[in-house]
């Protein structure tokens, strides 16, 4: 079985886009957000969306199951307040767990949060909850930067973000860093907002002692940890100088994608990150939807590199499979379940 | 010769940082600025500073000359104001000057730039001029947020930067792209927010169209250009997505140098970028200082992780030498005259 975990719905039907924008135009007017209507798509419209895209090229690329969560670049935690933020997440997740229920073999959701700018991290836990307990999501995407490339949060090794964690643990729900639309032009969102994200929630997590406070608490680092795997030699010197405990003691909890676009990436990715520290993602339909003219296939096609990599087999099925079952509890069990029915 | 394109005076006697510190108890008073009293500092005293530092760890290293320029976590030019900033930088970059002249064969200077949040790029030309044409340096840092981690400034590519850009051509002294301490509490200066700026500006590089209107323009990027070699094929695939042109055009312009604290790191760097893209730099003294257990050598003695790759002996001495020759046209010059007496 191969586990993606890590695709978004980019590609939702246009009614969820035309509801943001009246969401958007809204303007925090609460009694106006109240009265909106949500966007009416039927299944077969989500079937569509789905049909050629997302069902086509798991089918194309041989993956199985992907953890899928809302588009993540649409999260924009900056716009407006924090009841736009909570009824926007609420809006996507409701879609994103019909995707699961149609297509229950194919999709398992992960949670977009309610995030805003200075708004207490606690106030996420509740739609965590409801998407884990009511609608049977594994996991949530976990916005470092909800101001959108200003950075005015704090470190994720913060108290601020406890009552969160604390909802996580209980859940057994693990979150993947991701950060969403950059709104300051130094930042390209893909390019540069999304891989620095990475690289800094890794230091944060160096500096920190969360780990300490919440032995059982995952966290997936997407793109391929952004920077540190390139410099894990950088990193594990950084620890050292700061007497900080080395970086395996960090990876009982900290676990990287595979979305990383070329052989020579995942070659390295593969050498220094032990095997049971990745798992198999590629970010589709996503970041980057061409294909690469050097291999002729899909730069996001992430499974060739991993069939083409020198790993031996049983490390390959753990990235496919094993450790995803193992990072996300919920998705393990209930495979479990279904195989024994 | 083996030429490091990237070190810094972390060493510098406590009579700079003494200086530092009375600089910022003016509290941005113009009056007692100009009252201060320069650093008195001893030529022994220099010489002190750097015997036991970076002229031991060349001749152990077996390195030859140094592209050295002021400590770039000490430029923090979010501190004070402008006045502030330019008197730091001179005071700086003198001091450099001093070094160079002391040991001419030893190293070669590159200036620290009087910025400031919010301030035009065109008030840091004067002190470039100064300090290529009267203290014989080579080039400059361009830090490309100086506000220190909050990301304040327009891209690199913005005319915001034309001014400067104009006397970098004029002077052919190319500028390494480097950020200075972070005051955000979410971004390690060294681990996170020197990492994420050279991924940032190039990322910035693939959008704009920067080197069309300055096409002898040079920057480097340092720390082995971010994560930009370990996303290669996320660069070329949002390149051609955004239908920008191929990564290889900017190479004419973009360099990286080899602070990568591994082997790993730089076999992977070696591999995706063009040689003749890639200057040997330690960052020594810097921001990693300890032993690497696992090798049983210094982490930043990157020297020995290129002498150690399959490159052939052509590669590598583009790499040590003939690079940082070319791109500092100001070095190739003076090495060829002195060749030459």
């Amino acid at each position: 079985m191969i586990i993606d975990c890590h695709g978004h719905y980019t590609t939702a039907p246009k009614a969820l886009e035309d509801f943001r924008e009246a969401q958007i135009a809204c303007d925090c007017d609460a009694h106006r957000l109240a009265a909106l209507i949500r966007p009416r798509i039927s299944d077969d419209e989500i079937r569509e969306s789905l049909e050629g895209a997302q069902l086509k090229l798991q089918r194309e690329r041989g993956s199985d199951l992907t953890v899928f969560s809302p588009r993540a670049s649409a999260m924009a935690h900056h716009v407006g307040d924090e009841a736009t933020s909570l009824q926007w997440s609420q809006v996507c997740n409701d879609l994103v767990a019909r995707v699961c229920r149609l297509y229950p073999d194919n999709f398992v959701g992960v949670c977009q949060l309610p995030q805003s700018p200075g708004v207490p991290a606690a106030h996420s836990a509740a739609e965590l909850e409801r998407c884990v307990t009511e609608l049977g999501f594994i996991g949530c995407n976990l916005n470092p930067d909800p101001s959108g490339g200003f950075w005015t949060a704090p470190p994720l090794t913060d108290r601020h973000w406890y009552p969160l964690y604390e909802k996580m643990v209980e859940l057994d729900a693990p979150a993947m860093v991701h950060v969403s639309a950059s709104c300051n032009p130094v930042f390209h969102a893909t390019g540069a907002h999304y891989i620095n994200a990475d690289t800094t929630a890794f230091m944060q997590f160096i500096q920190g002692d969360l780990f300490k406070d919440f032995p059982t608490l995952k966290f997936i680092i997407p793109h391929g940890g952004g920077a540190v795997p390139y410099h894990w030699g950088r990193y594990r010197g950084l620890a050292q100088d700061m007497k900080r405990p080395p970086l395996s003691e960090l990876l009982g909890n900290v676990f990287f994608d595979t979305c990383v676009y070329h052989q020579a990436g995942i070659d390295l990715l593969l050498k220094v990150i032990p095997v049971e520290n990745i798992l198999f993602g590629s970010e589709m339909v996503g970041a980057v939807r061409g294909i690469d003219p050097e291999s002729g296939h899909n730069y996001d096609d992430t499974k060739r590199y991993i069939d083409a990599s020198a790993l031996p087999a049983a490390a390959k099925s753990a990235i496919f499979e094993g450790n995803a079952r193992r990072v996300f509890p919920r998705l393990g069990a209930r495979l479990k379940a279904r195989a024994n029915i």
